[in-house]
C-alpha cells in the first residue's frame, strides 16, 4: 500500500527516523504516453508527467509534505506563503492534516477561483494584498523571522528535496532518465527541483543519463529569458506569473549543467495548446502546465531536439484549478432542447461535421 | 510502469488480446488512513478511497476505459450519454484520446462548471434539454439504436465491468476485503460494481470476506430509501441527483447480500461534512462523495457498526469539480491589505484565534 513519497523515496530525503510524516499519499502520478501528440510530432517518444493528479491537483504537495512534515517536528505553531494558488492550496490541505493553522498572502488579490475555493475548504486564513508576488513574500518573510510561523515558499529548502522526487519517478518509470525534459518556468522551483532528482539518480548509477531540461515561461512574465525581474508580470497562466524568482540562480545553473535552453512563450499559444491536449489526449491541465506542451512543439518546430528522443512534459497542475479560462473564452453554451426532434436535429448535425 | 486498469486487470475483464485498449492511466487511485477521523470515531479503522484522483477527476474513467475502448473497437463512429456532469466529463476526454466525436445530453441545462468546463475542454458537443435525468437517457438511448453512435451511460454493461477495479484496489491495498465500504448511491452503478468486485475476489480466495457496503443518498434524491423513483430529485450533491436508478434492482441485491443499509442525509450534513474531511484530512472531495463520511458519521452515532471494525469510504469524485458550492456559501474576501502593518494585523489575530 503506497504511504506517501516519503515513504517510498525516505533513504533520498533529510528526514529523521523519529519524525511524524505529514502526508496526503502525494506522489506516485502517472507517466502518460501521449500516443496522439506523436503522431503529429514524428520521430519523438512523448510523455507527459501529470502532476495535476496530486491530492491538492498540484506538484506542489511533493514539496509540502516535506516542509509541512518539518514544521510540524518543530516548535512552530502555524504555517504561512505568499501564493498565486497551487501553494496555498497545498499547505492548506497539509496543514489541516497536521492540525495546524494556515496564512496564505494573496498577491494583487488575484487567484484562479478553484485554489481560492480549495484554500477556503482546507481552512486556511485568507489575506488579500495590494502588492505583487514579490512584496508579498517579504512581508511573509519578515513575519515568519519576528512569530513562531514556519514559511513554506520555496525558499523553504525543504520543499525542493520533496520535489525532486518527481524526477525520481520518471526515471522509475522509463528505467533511465528521457533525453528532454520541458517543464513551466514561474519561481523556478521545479526545474531546480527536477535538476536534483535526475543528477542524484545518475550519481547512484541508477540512469545512464540527465536530460536536457527545456524551460518555458510566459511572454509577459519571462525574466530568466530576458534576464532581469519583471516588476508587474502578466499572463493568463497565473500559476508562473512571476517577475522575480526565488530559485533564479539554481534554475541557470540547471540550464547550463544539463544543455538546456530557457524560452518564452505567447499566452495565445498557452491557450492553444491547452485545448489541443485535452481534445486530442483527453487530459486537461491548467494553463500554466501546457505552457510545456506549446513548448514541446515550438522546440520541434525549430528543429532544437535530435531525432529519435524520449521527451517528458511536466504538467504541473490541474486543469480544474481555472476552469473560468475554458468558460470565458467565446464559449456559449448551446439553446436548451425542448423536444426529442430538436435533440435529433443537433446530434445529427454533429456526426455530419 | 503503470498503464492502467485494464492493464492491469486484464484477467478479470472481458477484453480481447486483439482489442487497441484506450486508456489515460486511470484507476491506482490513493488508500488514504483517516488518522483525524479515528480520532473522533474510537474503534474504527478508516481509510478513504479517493477515486476523484482518477485522470477526469471522478470514478467514472474506471468504467469509461471499458465503454470507450469497446466502442472503438467495434464500427460505433461516436458515444453519447445522458450526464449531470461526471459521466460526460469522462466520455469526452476518452472519446478524444480514441480520436471519436462525443455527445453530452444535460438534464434540466443543470451541471457543476468544472464539469462544463471539463466537456468543453476535451470537445465535446454539449445538447442541454428541458427534461430530467431519466427522459434524457430514454432519449439517448433511442437515438443510440438507430444510429452507428455507443452510449455510454451506465446501462452499458461493460461500465461496471471496469468500476469494479475500485473494490480490487482496495482490497489489494489492505491485503483483505475492509469490514464496511461507506458509498454514495446515485444511479446505483456504483455500488453494483463495487459489490461484484468483493465476490470477484473473494470467490477467487483473495480475500477472507466481503464487507457490508452502507450506501447513502441525498434526502430530496432518495428512491432506494424510500423504495419509489421520484420525478424531481434535489440536491445540493450534483452528481447523485437522479430519481429513478438504471442499477436499482442490482443495487438492491447488493445490500442484501452484503447485510448493508440505505440510507437518506440532509444536504446539510452533506455540506457540513464536506467541510470537516477537507479541514481536518486535507482531502477535498465534491459533495456527493463527502455523503459516504457524513453516513460514516451516521451510521456510528446509531451504533450500526461493530467496534474494532475497519471502514472505507468511497470518495467519487474530486472537489474541484463544483468549487462554487464553496464560494457561494457564507464567504467574503477579506478586504485588500495595504500595507505590512495591516497584515501583521490580520495575521496575529489568526494565530490568537
Amino acid at each position: 500500500m503506497y504511504k506517501g513519497l516519503i515513504e517510498k523515496y525516505r533513504e533520498y530525503l533529510p528526514i529523521e527516523s523519529n519524525e511524524v510524516i505529514i502526508s496526503l499519499c502525494e506522489g506516485q502520478t502517472k507517466l502518460i504516453r501521449a500516443s496522439n501528440l506523436e503522431i503529429m510530432l514524428p520521430g519523438l517518444e512523448i510523455y507527459l508527467k501529470f502532476d495535476g493528479l496530486n491530492p491538492t491537483g498540484s506538484f506542489k504537495d511533493r514539496g509540502m509534505t516535506m516542509a509541512v512534515t518539518k514544521a510540524f517536528n518543530s516548535s512552530s505553531k502555524a504555517v504561512i506563503c505568499a501564493s498565486t494558488g497551487n501553494t496555498s492550496a497545498s499547505m492548506a490541505a497539509y496543514a489541516a492534516k497536521a492540525g495546524m493553522k494556515s496564512f496564505m498572502l494573496i498577491p494583487d488579490g488575484k487567484i484562479a477561483m478553484g485554489k481560492l475555493a480549495q484554500a477556503v475548504a482546507y481552512g486556511a486564513e485568507i489575506v488579500p494584498i495590494s502588492g505583487n508576488f514579490d512584496e508579498a513574500l517579504e512581508m511573509v518573510q519578515a513575519f515568519s523571522k519576528e512569530h513562531p510561523v514556519t514559511m513554506v515558499n520555496s525558499i523553504n529548502p525543504f520543499r525542493i528535496e520533496g520535489q525532486k522526487t518527481a524526477a525520481f519517478e520518471v526515471c522509475d518509470d522509463l528505467l533511465d532518465a528521457p533525453d528532454y525534459l520541458m517543464i513551466p518556468v514561474g519561481n523556478a522551483g521545479n526545474i531546480t527541483a527536477y535538476w536534483k532528482g535526475f543528477k542524484e539518480y545518475y550519481s547512484l548509477n541508477k540512469t545512464t543519463q540527465c536530460p536536457s531540461l527545456f524551460g518555458f515561461q510566459a511572454e509577459g512574465s519571462a525574466p530568466l529569458v530576458n534576464g532581469m525581474k519583471i516588476d508587474h508580470p502578466e499572463t493568463i497562466a497565473t500559476a508562473i506569473r512571476i517577475g522575480n524568482p526565488a530559485s533564479w540562480t539554481a534554475a541557470e545553473t540547471a540550464l547550463t549543467e544539463s544543455k538546456g535552453k530557457i524560452q518564452a512563450i505567447s499566452d495565445a499559444l498557452i491557450l492553444k495548446y491547452q485545448r489541443l491536449l485535452a481534445s486530442t489526449e483527453g487530459i486537461f491541465a491548467e494553463p500554466a502546465s501546457c505552457i510545456s506542451v506549446a513548448g514541446l512543439f515550438h522546440a520541434y518546430e525549430n528543429k532544437q531536439l535530435l531525432p529519435n528522443s524520449r521527451v517528458v512534459c511536466v504538467l504541473t497542475g490541474n486543469g480544474l484549478k481555472d476552469t473560468d479560462i475554458i468558460l470565458s473564452k467565446d464559449f456559449v453554451l448551446p439553446t436548451v432542447k425542448t423536444s426529442f426532434s430538436e435533440v435529433k436535429a443537433q446530434l445529427l448535425g454533429g456526426i455530419m461535421r
